[in-house]
């Protein structure tokens, strides 16, 4: 019998689950909408249900499920395994996910927020592998992000670090989903994008949308576009003198932007945020893993829980 | 025969060394003028003397000396032990200082920047005594930094990492040491207050000074303080939305300043520019070792490598 991990990406629109081998191939993966409306509850049971059908597919094919790594959208007491809140889903406050999934089915079983997935899924298995030294940075509705340092996670006090979306880029600016003001997820998140270009053009605009209209030379997306790359280049140039990093992912729905509208831009505004030997061979590229990255970074947290 | 360690501060005004036994305990220290004109060789035979009289000293004691740590004045490759350069004598840039060392005495030597040794100093033996996230952030001609992370110091990929003073917290602010513009250093150091004040009032002030002022309750004096907090406040605030620490030590010259002054209105500044979960319980408290915090975080690196 060989061994086998589980791994789930809780996220606010799809729930996604995958069966995958020791080395992170996957062999069964499965998806589902999470329900949004129906509280904690409901989520926590779909979750149940697609868990359950990818242990009878491993016993099938003769696998024993050891750990299950859960990527959840929202913060998460790590040491305890106990959701904090969802950002999307009423009724998961302090829900004790990983007791309750133990319990269950008797796997070993890991939680984190989706952003330290996605890292640790890049890190492993995308973009940045090999690499000690990186920041992981997902722009899509919100902003969220993660950090390897020294080749490991970097959790903080109460797992809480990484949040790139929330550091101020512009006091007074514009209210952001947190409830502040002026936080980078305000001006370069999709969802700020998107909302710019709206506002600007009298019209319901997608973040692609407003990309698409800059690259065939309109003004005004490109000023909103300008804006978007130079709140993000002013965030991460504090994220890159406090962190030093070697390589910085970007990945997320905002990340499939022309390069010429995004990354080149970004490198340009870059070194007037940062200390030049900071910036000195620092490499900043998009993520390879796309939209699975999410339930690739819950098998990689079940991997890493394995192999500790 | 007993164990002891030495450690060195090689500052750009003082170069102050002491020999330690394997707790830590002071058992002499020697503290000289930095050659500051006569570049970097004339510095290196400063610190090779009073490391001899030192070694001197132990064997009078019956100590064996097992380890040097360094914390040097600028940035330094800490794997290889190699000075990148000094903030204030020229001659430093690429200066093996451990090799030259370790072959002139044979004692395994370890060397890093001041900032780092300091913020281990800190938590080894002063403010943060216990605790496995904090930031240490000394305020003073300049403002360095380093960070504490999951019990761990965190370097980055060139032992870069900490770089508080230079994030950005006003794009086209005031010129920086570093060539740049709108630093936090060019806000809240020692310097830039006491350059303001001087501006302001005319005068030649130091920061203390302007401090005096603005408690007696000088408006023009009180303004700039208040504009020094809140830059401090908004770089801090970037600090803790990555890094998510359980406390933040302030130590340099500029941590005498009056609570009602500096911290207090820190504290109550602090919640604009971060998540609420994660400046909840965080505490902001003044570093415990004061001026001795650098040969004391060079002894806490000897110790750290002896242990490892």
């Amino acid at each position: 019998m060989r061994n086998a991990v589980i791994g789930v990406d809780a996220g606010g629109t799809k729930t996604t689950t995958a069966l995958a081998t020791e080395d992170g191939y996957i062999i069964k993966m499965l998806r589902e909408q999470t329900p949004t409306t129906e509280g904690a509850q409901a989520g926590y049971e779909v979750i149940c249900v697609m868990i359950q059908n990818l242990i009878n597919e491993a016993v099938k094919f003769d696998f024993k499920v050891t750990h299950i790594g859960v990527g959840f959208g929202g913060p998460v007491d790590f040491k305890h395994g106990i959701v904090y809140l969802s950002h999307h889903v009423e009724g998961w406050e302090n829900f004790p996910l990983k007791e309750k999934l133990e319990t269950k089915f008797g796997i070993p079983t890991i939680i984190d927020n989706d952003a330290n997935a996605g890292t640790i899924a890049e890190w492993m298995f995308g973009a940045g592998k090999g690499m000690d030294n990186l920041i992981y940075v997902n722009i899509g509705t919100g902003i969220g992000g993660g950090i390897i340092s020294d080749g490991k996670l970097l959790r903080g006090w109460k797992n809480l670090a990484g949040e790139i979306g929330h550091i101020t880029v512009k006091p007074d600016g514009p209210n952001c989903t947190c409830g502040r003001k002026g936080c980078l997820e305000a001006f370069s998140s999709g969802s700020a994008i998107s909302y710019k270009g709206t506002l600007y053009f009298g019209k319901p605009l997608k973040s692609e949308e407003v990309f698409q209209l800059a690259q065939q030379g309109n003004q005004v997306a490109n000023k909103i576009i300008q804006e978007a790359v130079d709140m993000l280049a002013f965030a991460l140039g504090a994220v890159i003198n406090l962190i030093n990093p070697q390589l910085i992912i970007i990945g997320g729905g905002v990340a499939d932007a022309p390069e010429n509208l995004l990354l080149e831009p970004l490198r340009k505004k870059l070194p007037e945020y940062t200390l030049p030997e900071s910036i000195d061979g620092l490499k900043i590229i998009k993520a390879k893993l796309g939209y699975d990255a999410g339930v690739i970074g819950a098998i990689a947290l079940a991997l890493l829980e394995k192999n500790k």
